[in-house]
């Protein structure tokens, strides 16, 4: 049964799982787990002591498999629900010795068989035994690319040992060397091998002590599916019960939020009538669980992690509204090049705090603009270029009314369609006498008299994508030597990041064109490896006659305590000044709370990019234009070199 | 005119051009030129005081370039087979200076227009300027993505400052540290970034001094066009003529044997007269050319670069033969589930050298099976497995009559075809008594007797590529328990190596089957970065009931000298044991001299892969079978983690 109701959620984390022995009760053994209150089981199905080659006809002769049980003693939606197959933990496929090697090949492929037999939607696959793994991943990925739709879920240790004091400096050359471990290394080594397939994911092992909370980060950008805490992760409150440390709380949660499924190890260890058991002999380790009573007796862990589950706050309803968009890649809007429908404007106009942020913004400017003695006489031009269906026109009035300040106000819109909405709403509103609509594209409008405001709202994710330098350096003709523009500046910006569910969906294309294209997604499992950098900025008014191309550099450090990393790609924001204090932005450290209008942009690499312990990640942008089309290009040239991409925008460009 | 006539060479570098300052009398140039004896000039196309911010209407406006000489000053044809253009060396895309790097971004793309409009064959790009050279790669990228056929050479200093003595420790960590230069990451760093381009190519400026052998040696398998002489690096001789030392005149034999076409510069500092000029003043740099005179005045050094050419050995017949095979990609034959065409019978039965160490290795054998004492009782029944047209049972008959042992002889042929020209042969010579032809399957033909000695050439490139393992298990059912299999045993071996052109053919496909495709072909334009290292042993015959799946882990070693390296694949070869101490191969430091039926073969890898200074280079190899085929699956783990290439066998396989 699951862990609580959430409103909103329906992700997979709400349920959780007990690892179990190898039994050939299994019918028994599950029974016992789901009235323990657990919704799945993590089980061996073939017998731990079985060795091909010990075996008569030396292994693959017509012996009987020693399954955990056949077929027909479960349902398949049984297997398929309530199952997750482990397979043997003593196969060593990078030993040193033949025999164990070939036993181990052997084993691995009867145990996948009989798992997509048994049709299991997933497999955890042990820990590699070395850090070298070669032989072990090709094996894995052999299954991978030939086999059905099952998962494979590599069980990794969630464990990174620190630098030494004498750290920084060693860092940068020893990652290789052995001397510090990291997980995660292992794991980026693995699915490397498997050529970063989608059905290769992670379980990781939680230990009681915790890495780093920057190494910790590097997960959320991977596929992690469960994660396992042992009974002896567990600390004892006043009243004897099980509970957990801050920090590992803290992880379950963002584990929750991040549908990884809890699964729970280990014997019990707590005296849930009062009286806890402080500590326990050294050699009791994890690997001996103990027999089936147990799964009723770890009743107490579950209620536990279930607490958890139970005690989050509930999704707000933007996030959950949302939840639909997570990870999910979009094309970003042209709307120079086509136009918006109806059900586009209908989503944006509602995003208030956008408008409010606007209204403030005309509202200083007003005030700057017409001095309290002159507000009877002084009638202040403003435009709004790109009007829409007239929510900056709104808000210009309401500044102006808010101000006592007289305006006259030109709406400029390209769309035809938005101009007949444009129409009715002024009528209905009764702005006839203030408004003029004008059905033009603002930069070949010639306006009867010059503007002392602008304002807009042509940005895209990245701040400039939807062409609003192009668009503004149009219509600047019409403001005042002395007008202001609304938005005064926009900057954009990027940051590197892991995200490896992006990378695949990419990939999935199988083109060149996919991987040099940005999207607009809501970025959900993704690890963000360094702050945010600013790329390009653009200032309205802007009489330089500077071209809007660009060429910035960037050097990226990505905290010594993270770890290597791998680079998917970048994520992009934008933070933009509309007048003097007032912003609007995404850029994650200053993004204006409660704004939906906009998610991330993502630029993606055409190679997955490793990021070794302390190496600085140096990446070029550029915006690049021609008469017809804007567009971008990047490549990275530390730690290692990358094409450029989209080179003369052959892949993705922005219509002007 | 040509340096000379070398039988069998038509490549680019008979040809010997010269380099010019900027001149706007260019007919008179290239007239004084070709009359000096050089066969094209090396020549600005535009004056270099030009700058496009400085010009009116603010650069691209409607000034007239200022350029050497208009398209109808010289023929078509004398533009495109006797300048290459010579791009601003002031250019500096990377400057800091916004102003210098527009300009230098205007004039790259005018002059490459204007060469491109002239047709010329190629331009070269002046080097670069910093270490960081993102932006100059980015516009040169543009150019190559857009343009014509026309042909950039990146000139580089031929230039490596070596490891310091404290060096082997530090090497692996500094080498971003712009602490050692080395010309040779300054390329790769400019050819990743534009996607190893096929038109992107190098002019190496070839210094006084030279880096290390192994350092030099990387630069073969690039795609090096020129190698432009500097008068000031020739040495003076008794008789004050110019000469190079004999590091130098090796590198340019090299140079002359890879088509790298040599192009000398500078003034004229040897008074062909009788006496040299010893010493110039400190300020006389390479950059201030002398007037349009020098170059009669250069025929001395041109004469020298003349002696060096017509010096060489001509080509041996074979090579000449082997020319148009020269890093041309081949796919593998499939002897076994193909049957071979009488032409390429006939190419392999003319390589005497490789029949004669079979008969070779048969004699010892026979006298090794029959002692002297027993030659006129004992017959030997030696079996021919894959006899093909007879070859080896020709050297078989020959090694009896060369020793006086008597022999049966049977010979086993798949290829119906291939077993009618057996059946002839054998009329032809009269060996009706001793040779018995079976027309099967060595795998499945049921022998009236056992034999002493099996012979079999069932080898690729690689030894067991062609599944010699395969069919020998098959046929040693029929040996004697003490037969002898002659090869007796055999080993593959491979190599990492840098190979632009090879990467570039695979690439062109534009598909991933290429890349994980093994090929036959005719190594030359290649680095051979590290000593090749075994793979695979087989031995015949094989009684341990071993599978043929075979697994191996390698580690190379480049030499710390050689500095850092690209790696595009691996070059594989064999080497075969016939019988005890004659053995057959093609592995390069032991290989059979003038035999010439196996090409090496090369495994691809999907991405270069860059190999800093003194790192390892940790490589995989599997032999994978199923019932139907075998196939190679590769992949690299260090420095960096490789895909596991080729899984399952899906894109390159032999049938069984």
């Amino acid at each position: 049964m699951p862990l609580g109701q959430r409103p909103g959620d329906k992700s997979e984390s709400r349920y959780c799982g007990v690892e179990t022995e190898f039994h050939d009760d299994m019918p028994h053994l599950l029974t016992e787990s789901l009235s323990g209150g657990f919704d799945f089981i993590v089980a061996p199905l073939i017998d731990p002591s079985y060795r091909p080659s010990s075996m008569s006809n030396g292994g693959s002769g017509s012996s009987v498999l020693p399954v955990a049980a056949s077929d027909l003693i479960l349902s398949p939606s049984q297997w398929s629900s309530h199952v997750v197959g482990k397979i043997s933990s003593w196969i060593d496929l990078d030993s040193d010795d033949e025999e164990v090697r070939l036993d181990s090949e052997i084993t691995l492929k009867q145990e996948i068989a009989w798992a997509s037999h048994l049709s299991l939607q997933a497999c955890i696959l042990p820990p590699p035994r070395r850090a070298s793994c070669g032989n072990y991943a090709k094996c894995v990925n052999q299954i991978l690319q030939s086999t059905s739709n099952m998962q494979l879920w590599l069980r990794v240790p969630l464990e990174k040992s620190e630098p030494m004091d004498d750290g920084s400096a060693n860092a940068n050359s020893d990652f290789s060397g052995g001397r510090m471990f990291d997980s995660w290394e292992w794991w980026n080594s693995f699915r490397l091998l498997c050529e970063h397939h989608s059905q290769l994911c992670v379980v990781l092992d939680i230990l009681s002590s915790l890495p780093s909370n920057n190494s910790v980060g590097r997960w959320f950008g991977e596929p992690v599916r469960a994660a396992v805490i042992y009974t002896n992760s567990f600390l004892t409150n006043a009243r004897g019960y099980p509970c957990l440390s801050k920090r590992h709380q803290k992880l379950i949660t963002e584990f929750f939020n991040h549908s990884v499924q809890i699964v729970i190890s280990g014997s019990l260890l707590h005296n849930i009538s009062g009286e806890s058991i402080k500590a326990l002999p050294a050699n009791d380790d994890d690997s001996h669980l103990e027999v089936i009573p147990t799964r009723l007796a770890l009743r107490p862990y579950l209620d536990y992690v279930a607490y958890l589950y139970q005690r989050m706050d509930p999704l707000p309803e933007q996030e959950r509204f949302e939840l639909g968009y997570r990870d999910f890649l979009q094309s970003p809007l042209q709307p120079l090049m086509d136009n918006l429908e109806a059900q586009t404007y209908e989503t944006f106009e509602k995003d208030i705090v956008k408008y409010s942020q606007y209204q403030r913004a005309v509202c200083k400017a007003l005030i700057d603009r017409v001095p309290d003695e002159n507000t009877s006489t002084k009638i202040t031009v403003l435009m709004v270029v790109g009007a829409g269906r007239g929510p900056l026109v709104r808000a210009s009035l309401q500044a102006a009314e808010e101000t006592g300040r007289k305006l006259k106000v030109y709406a400029v819109e390209k769309n035809p369609n938005a101009v007949i909405t444009l129409h009715s709403l002024v009528k209905l509103e009764g702005w006839e006498d203030i408004v003029t609509i004008i059905s033009s594209d603002m930069r070949c409008w010639n306006a009867p008299e010059k503007a002392d405001i602008l304002v807009s709202e042509l940005l895209g994710s990245f701040g400039d994508n939807e062409l609003s330098p192009e668009c503004l350096d149009g219509a600047q003709r019409f403001l005042k030597a002395d007008g202001i523009s609304i938005p005064s500046s926009y900057t954009s910006f990027i940051q590197p990041v892991t995200a490896t569910k992006l990378y695949n969906d990419v990939k999935s294309h199988k083109d060149l064109a996919h991987f040099e294209t940005a999207y607009v997604v809501k970025l959900h499992r993704v690890a963000r490896l360094a702050p945010s950098q600013p790329v390009f900025t653009f200032t309205h008014p802007e009489y330089s006659k500077k071209s809007n191309e660009r060429y910035k550099k960037l050097c990226f450090e990505i905290p010594l305590d993270s770890g290597s990393a791998v680079v998917h790609g970048f994520a992009g924001y934008f933070d933009a000044t509309l007048y003097k204090d007032v912003h609007l932005g995404i850029e994650p450290s200053t993004a204006t709370p409660n704004m939906f209008s906009w998610f991330p942009i993502f630029f993606p690499l055409r190679t997955p990019l490793f990021v070794p312990t302390g190496s600085p990640l140096e990446v070029h942008f550029w915006r690049c234009s021609s008469a017809t089309k804007v567009w971008y290009e990047w490549c990275v040239t530390s730690p290692t070199t990358s094409p450029v991409h989209n080179s003369n925008g052959r892949s993705y460009w922005v219509g002007l």
